[in-house]
């Protein structure tokens, strides 16, 4: 069972905070219920929160009362799908495949609408019918990821990931943890090593158990070993995902990925970035242009509500930061690699309409 | 009270893997008690490991039966004091203080055992005196670091440090956190960040608390924030002790230290390393002569118990890792400051029997 399925017209959401531990599913009824999953995080990773937000989009369609045959005017479903457009926008600042969804969503409304009144149910289904699309179109670009990556990494290759960018954190079959599967498949990928990726443990709880269940060599550390483990180890390459990429390939991940790529120059190990074309942003000319998500403290105070500091401790907690793109060996994504990643190599691999 | 103190002949250990949830001390009636406490990091840092295997090696006078004051042969007592010897060196490979102490308890012994034949008590006593010796030349040592490194700073400097180098590392009032205390008194630091080291989180529990008891300005930051906090933020020095500093001035410390100077040399931030001269090793030529401790894995899949990662999840834990000299701004000692830090500017503050 996908970890983010449609049933009896809702949309069910694998809560990945309860992984490892347990398989608990939510039941999203509206969009507003898909805005509060994406917000608490319940699920994450860049591209599947674009999915789940283009499923909350087409359960505005259910918010007009009047029951499934109802019929309702134009201006009162533009007003119904604006307000879920906004509350799934607001869930989080970084990632942009977010907005790609509800702005590819909002078009196939208005043409949708521009035809006949409808009902709900219609609607519903017309809407649900795109977000499948959409979703789609992301298993698609994942397993051409995975071709065109795994094909960077030499035969016997040791890598390093970060956070989790496989399945988990997409429609398909990862990003990053696509190409190290795809990669190992094939038999070029020895060991995994997956940084734990605190506070919120992606690396521990959700990419270790990604690799054990598909039967990889990993080895979990803590986000701190990474520099002793390229001084000590032979490594290959690093692959992190993306949540958002700027027009000159500067790149926002999860945070704690820019130390990575520094690192990961110092020790001449390749640092790839690998992300759908929907990640990339052009309308930011730079990563100072990419809106940094600042997250609640006490998620790092605090370790599954046990705390580990005194109380009343300050902390930051900024859930991304910004990799320039000079740090970065090459951007893999289903249209092409761009290699050196700037402007230029990345433009190349934009569909025409997306070069902003 | 102090963190380990003497009392009814017994050396009692404040338990900071309990901290800073509660206070507990354990009493250490032997010199294998104490090994104990070492190896279990019930105490830590390595000028207090150090201390503590001063008066571990004293507690071992009380090992041979037949009262306070029934009088052994010199050669009973060598074979007990040089068991205890072994059992409290295997106690953790890496802080070399370990070892000086013990060098000076056994060379104290054998002038005290060179006079006539000794009952317990006595012997005891004597060993307490010397440990009491060790223990205030470290205080001494902290606080003549701290002047020295205090006049590094800027005025309003904003400071990021490592795990914990505080009075719970030392005898005294700290190592690196001794600088930062000293300069924040004399008003020359504004803020102090603290990375949470994982996986044991000295940052987060101790040296949060050692600040936020002195009522220093601190903010507690993921180790995996520090390259987005040195990208955003003006920051003026990182400051770290050391476990064991070679003798061209490698340092060993905290696993996770490497990477951090990686990232203050990629941002231009000085990185300076604070420890007594009983930390340098001459005898180990550089960083590769310095063995790195290989604690369990269970340290890092779990946290306070509760399980971070899958079951069977495998897991890297090196104790402490390598930052080489040329990453190293300054190294702060009692005897004086060594910029850079090399073979030749440290071996001019040892002492010349040290000199080795």
């Amino acid at each position: 069972m996908n970890h983010i399925h449609w049933k009896d017209a809702c949309l069910f959401v694998l809560d990945q905070r309860e992984l490892p531990r347990r398989r608990v599913f939510l039941r999203c009824k509206d969009a507003s219920s898909v805005a509060r999953a994406i917000r608490d995080m319940a699920l994450r990773g860049a591209p599947l929160i674009g999915g789940a937000a283009a499923y909350g989009y087409a359960l505005a369609a259910k918010s007009l009362d009047g029951g499934p045959r109802a019929v309702h005017p134009r201006r009162r479903w533009e007003r119904v799908l604006s307000r879920a457009e906004r509350e799934l926008r607001r869930s989080r600042p970084t990632a942009v495949n977010l907005a790609h969804a509800l702005e590819r969503m909002r078009a196939r409304s208005r043409e949708i609408l521009s035809g006949p009144p409808l009902g709900s149910a219609q609607l519903l289904r017309r809407l649900k019918a795109e977000a499948d699309a959409f979703f789609q179109e992301d298993v698609r670009a994942n397993r051409r990821m995975a071709e065109l990556g795994a094909r960077l990494l030499p035969r016997g290759a040791r890598v390093l990931t970060y956070c989790n960018a496989g399945a988990l954190a997409t429609c398909g079959l990862g990003t990053a943890l696509g190409v190290i599967l795809r990669a190992w498949r094939a038999g070029r990928v020895r060991h995994v090593y997956a940084c734990e990726t605190r506070p919120y443990l992606q690396g521990s709880r959700l990419t270790l158990w990604e690799l054990m269940e598909a039967g990889v060599p990993c080895t979990l550390i803590t986000d701190n070993m990474a520099a002793h483990l390229m001084a000590t180890e032979r490594l290959d390459a690093v692959l992190v995902g993306a949540d958002r990429i700027a027009a000159n390939a500067d790149t926002a991940n999860k945070i704690g990925t820019y130390g990575l790529a520094i690192l990961a120059r110092h020790h001449g190990v390749p640092f790839y970035v690998a992300a759908p074309s929907t990640s990339v942003d052009p309308r930011a000319r730079n990563g100072r242009a990419i809106p940094i998500e600042k997250r609640s403290a006490r998620e790092v105070v605090e370790i599954r509500g046990v705390p580990i500091a005194p109380r009343g401790a300050r902390a930051l907690h900024p859930a991304f930061d910004v990799t320039p793109h000079a740090l970065i060996t090459a951007v893999i994504t289903e249209r092409g690699v761009a290699r050196p990643p700037n402007g230029r190599t990345l433009r190349r691999l934009l569909p025409p309409g997306a070069r902003s």
